[in-house]
């Protein structure tokens, strides 16, 4: 099966004015990314709107099919390329945290919302999600969603490798001074539950947080095969479905696992 | 609370002749420790034995409180120190890859019987353990106990953490080319489940294994306190549980986990 080239959009700094100037960014990033032979482009948490909104959040949040996902899937259909973001949803008189992913075609395939919450920000405005597991497919990829803090309970990625899933999205806003999750957690988390994570973060000062930047690709071998810096950035990398069926043969972790010990954990 | 120095043995290098060699090295680090004020020495997986005996296994298991568990007891009471190491364990006529915690007054504090067996050696020499948790108080300090390829599944880290460990010890056997184990696993292990890891490797060529070395104490701030080279070496650092509550206040993973959306896990 052929690769699928995955690129990762590390941008734009700081809180937009309108979300406009996001979709503009992000038309310019796929088209990047269209040129340089991705067929998928993952953006950060709260993509659209930017992270530090503050009490404007509420007004900002749309539905998943809102004007916002419209005009992504516009810009996805345009360039054959799937793209994935980070938005503030608003249904049934709440808000969630949450990404979805838009096909090649236009199609929204998944919509997932974060199920970990981070910080006095998240917690006051967001209803803390309730599916662990979203996924679907795209190139003959199984593909999954998590958000930024979710990627760092070892659970969450669990439940992910053993429903099948070979590529996690995982749309990000990690702040400064924790690059420890990038650096240390990102390709441990690849290694130790077999798959590819795609990890895009935001990068610069919004308000009062700093992002770290350091978008990266981990693969299940424990590399990574590509890193941002901390400023704006582009990233691609290829996602190799034999090269991970390889690499679980030799590193057994999911057969080896002994789910009757593991009782405590739930 | 007072930090409880702990120390790391990694040694000596090869398949001892007797274990009486691998006695008389411990009766050594263990001076070496209690004079640099250690309180708990621990060595590494099939300590008393080497790991590279083959067939020879079922001759040199022993019980729990067999002639090698009474030697150590010996040296730990006369450096009134505890001493972690691992042996094949006798019992009910099968054989357990196991480790024991002997207190500083010689006292047989906790064995525990690895359950997650790797490879072919051990699959055909071994019955695994069926007790995922295995703890003992140390100068206050709560102990817990896995063995080598337990650590690298988060499960098995993150029951200790749930279950109130405060340090866990890891005798282990980590072969060449896996270094990425002790060198990323290890610390990703200790920040995420926020605690204490004291992983004492082997070293060096043994029949058709070559033991990485490179043993570590790993902190709940992910960072490596202690880091041994590839050959022989001792190495010391203190764990202290002030600290470690600190952490957990600041890293608040065990408190933010969602136990009821991980029912895939078991």
């Amino acid at each position: 099966m052929a690769p699928l080239r995955t690129a990762l959009f590390q941008g734009p700094a700081g809180v937009p004015r309108r979300s406009e100037d996001s979709l503009a960014a992000l038309e310019h990033a796929a088209r990047r990314a269209a040129d340089a032979g991705a067929r998928l482009l993952v953006t950060s948490e709260l993509y659209l709107t930017g992270y530090a909104v503050g009490d404007a959040l509420p007004d900002l949040a749309e539905p998943a099919d809102g004007p916002g996902a419209r005009r992504v899937a516009r810009i996805a259909a345009e360039h054959g390329l799937a793209i994935a973001y980070g938005y503030p949803e608003r249904a049934g008189g709440v808000r969630y945290n949450a990404a979805q992913l838009i096909g090649t075609d236009g199609t929204r395939l998944a919509n997932y919302r974060k199920t970990h919450l981070f910080g006095a920000f998240e917690t006051s405005h967001f209803t803390p999600g309730d599916e662990p597991v979203v996924q679907a497919d795209l190139d003959g990829v199984r593909i999954g969603l998590l958000i930024c803090y979710d990627v760092e309970f070892p659970e969450s990625v669990r439940a992910h490798a053993l429903a099948g899933t070979e590529l996690l999205l995982a749309p990000t806003a990690l702040m400064r001074p924790y690059e420890i999750v990038t650096q240390s957690v990102l390709p441990v988390r690849a290694w130790e539950s077999q798959l590819y994570i795609a990890y895009a973060n935001r990068c610069g000062p919004e308000g009062d947080f700093h992002f770290a930047g350091l978008s990266c690709l981990a693969a299940p071998d424990g590399t990574v095969r590509a890193r941002a810096g901390t400023a704006e950035d582009l990233i691609l990398a290829d996602v190799d479905p034999d090269a991970l069926k390889e690499s679980r043969a030799e590193n057994s972790y999911l057969d080896d696992r002994r789910p009757e010990l593991y009782g405590s954990l739930v």
